[in-house]
């Protein structure tokens, strides 16, 4: 068996232009603890994006080669050529999760096990007809389960989890997330209700907040509402949330966030201290929605802590048992607490296609496309 | 024996004035386990007049009351009133630390044993003649360690020590520190040199940075170099220094610092991660020289960390033992590596008169002033 690789790759060159192609290749043979996924479904994460993309130009795409091996260019503002210049000349296979049916299989009894199973994976490489991948890296699904139900099964479901625990481990009780509406959003909305976890949500327009209201949230304040500081000081106070996951990175909402929790914790002080509060208070960034600088008003004293969040990092302090428990729960979940839906389907080749790219760098808070490798 | 105190207050009214006066009362005896002790020397830290003048407009200062007990008012400028609202009302009594002489001791050994001798404090309360304190509070000084050797024991020695503690506790081999030109950086150098911990001294002229020189500080940054990146980032590679303690707060210098931190990480990387490095850069603020809101510019990834850092939290997690060893040492070395050097003596009188309060409300960096109770 020869099987032909085809695999969606991202190069900056020389001249700044960022270049997107599909490689082919004679996919290697298993070694005994690997196997080949034929890789089914594979979804386009906003993280995903920024590795595809990098901070090309949209407007500027053009296509070359032909209608089987389209090759897209764009160009690479001047202001963001040295954000690129670390992976400039590297040809970067993209796609950090995906799942399908193992076809092929190392000789170890690991490996065997999984030959015709429906796999979850992580690890990236996954936008493209086949994955080389080793077994530890795979997820296999429970029967019912299909490989779109599997997609997603590793950066949304174990952020989501990873932030619960950090909440649970740095000591404290309720949470805020801002971006709330989106896909992990709603997904960290379900495990907060599972848990008995309360969860205040952070969105911009009223819609989102229908939205999660209609989820069964039940704090959601909206920071376009001329309310939204009396929101969500109110919300905290009936929370107690001192730990606040942040998506957009930039802006003032961080900072707003701790001082409001800061005046939460300042209502319940009996005597004046002119240090502010004693109560721990932390953001932790997590996305960049908005790519405006970090603007702070430090008005909380200084008890308060803001920095990245990683779910690599994360996962690299987890213990085993801890992180094979949180996977057990993702892959019973993937139909219900775990889901994610998706609002279009493309091919390999229609990711390479300018209306559609246009469209998918375009996307929408909640939006999410699927590549399916196979089509 | 009547003794007849004399302790200087600070007042918000309700109609946002703040106001110094001087209270007369009688010295309540002292319990079992605590002494009266001569107030002979006091500093003004710069955290002591944030208390004492709190944001009031210093050109507004006008005297009422007679020559031995002047009042001082001035007008907090309406936006910053909302910072007071907590302390409206309240005669707060000022000075976090001071030194003197025990005068009377309660019937505990430990406070007969105190009797005659020199002590430092801290505690507040210490802009007074007397002070009527636990003996738990008090270092008795070394023989040859006179008052004014021991007037500032506490809060800068104990923040350098708590920040060099903190790094060891923290992981990071070596320091950062802004403004470091000060009373309290001149300390710092001198215990990282005694320590052999490498220290990365950032000021803002070239005066600052010849008195660091002069010092002995191996590492010094002027942030109003033009080459000042280059030279903050050549410093960090040959440190190592991974943790910034920043004491002017606003402004754009510590996104800066975090930025050059990274730039050290990704250029020891081998490959290309859009994350960023896995180095874990952070930045503390201890103090807020410089008001302007503070803007990060988050081109370091997702392992960083910055926040508030506060002596007093540091001394609720540490151990007893290890609060002893650093008292310890700082009381042997009063006269050496916790020296402070002031800029002017004055009388609680003094104090309170408007030409002095206008100077010491602009002490420059460096500069100290120590009031005499006594005189």
């Amino acid at each position: 068996m020869s099987l032909q690789n085809l695999q969606l790759r991202s190069l900056v060159k020389a001249d700044n232009t960022l270049e997107l192609s599909l490689h082919e290749y004679a996919m290697p043979q298993p070694g005994p603890d690997e196997v080949i996924v034929r890789v089914e479904a594979t979804p386009l994460n906003p993280s995903d994006l920024a590795l595809l993309l990098g901070p090309a130009d949209i407007g500027s795409l053009r296509v070359s080669g032909g209608p089987d091996r389209p090759v897209v260019t764009a160009d690479i503002p001047d202001m963001f050529t040295k954000m690129v210049a670390a992976r400039r000349g590297q040809s970067l296979p993209a796609g950090s999760e995906g799942a399908g049916t193992v076809i092929a299989a190392g000789s170890s009894d690991a490996a065997q096990a999984l030959l015709g199973k429906t796999v979850g994976m992580a690890g990236g490489e996954m936008y493209a007809r086949y994955r080389l991948i080793s077994t530890r890296a795979c997820l296999p699904l429970p029967a019912g389960t299909t490989a779109i139900d599997g997609a997603s099964c590793f950066v949304n479901p174990m952020t989501v989890l990873g932030m619960v625990e950090t909440m649970h481990a740095e000591g404290h009780k309720a949470l805020v997330h801002t971006a709330a509406a989106s896909n992990l959003g709603q997904m960290l909305n379900r495990v907060c209700q599972e848990d008995g976890i309360e969860l205040v949500n952070i969105v911009r327009t009223a819609e989102q907040a229908e939205l999660l209201k209609h989820l069964g949230a039940q704090y959601v304040c909206n920071s376009s509402s001329d309310d939204f500081t009396a929101e969500l000081t109110a919300a905290l106070a009936a929370t107690g949330a001192t730990l606040a996951y942040d998506a957009t990175g930039g802006g003032r909402l961080a900072s707003k966030i701790l001082t409001c929790m800061e005046a939460v914790a300042a209502a319940a002080m009996t005597e004046y201290n002119r240090y502010g509060s004693d109560v721990y208070k932390q953001v932790y960034v997590y996305g960049f929605l908005d790519r405006n600088p970090t603007t702070l008003n430090i008005n909380y004293g200084f008890s308060w802590g803001m920095g990245g969040w990683l779910l690599t990092h994360f996962l690299q302090k987890a213990s085993l048992p801890k992180m094979l428990a949180m996977r057990a729960r993702v892959a019973s979940g993937l139909r219900t607490t775990f889901a994610s839906h998706y609002s279009r389907e493309i091919s390999l080749l229609e990711a390479l296609s300018v209306p559609v790219i246009t469209a998918y760098a375009r996307q929408a808070t909640g939006e999410k496309y699927l590549i399916r490798p196979q089509l």
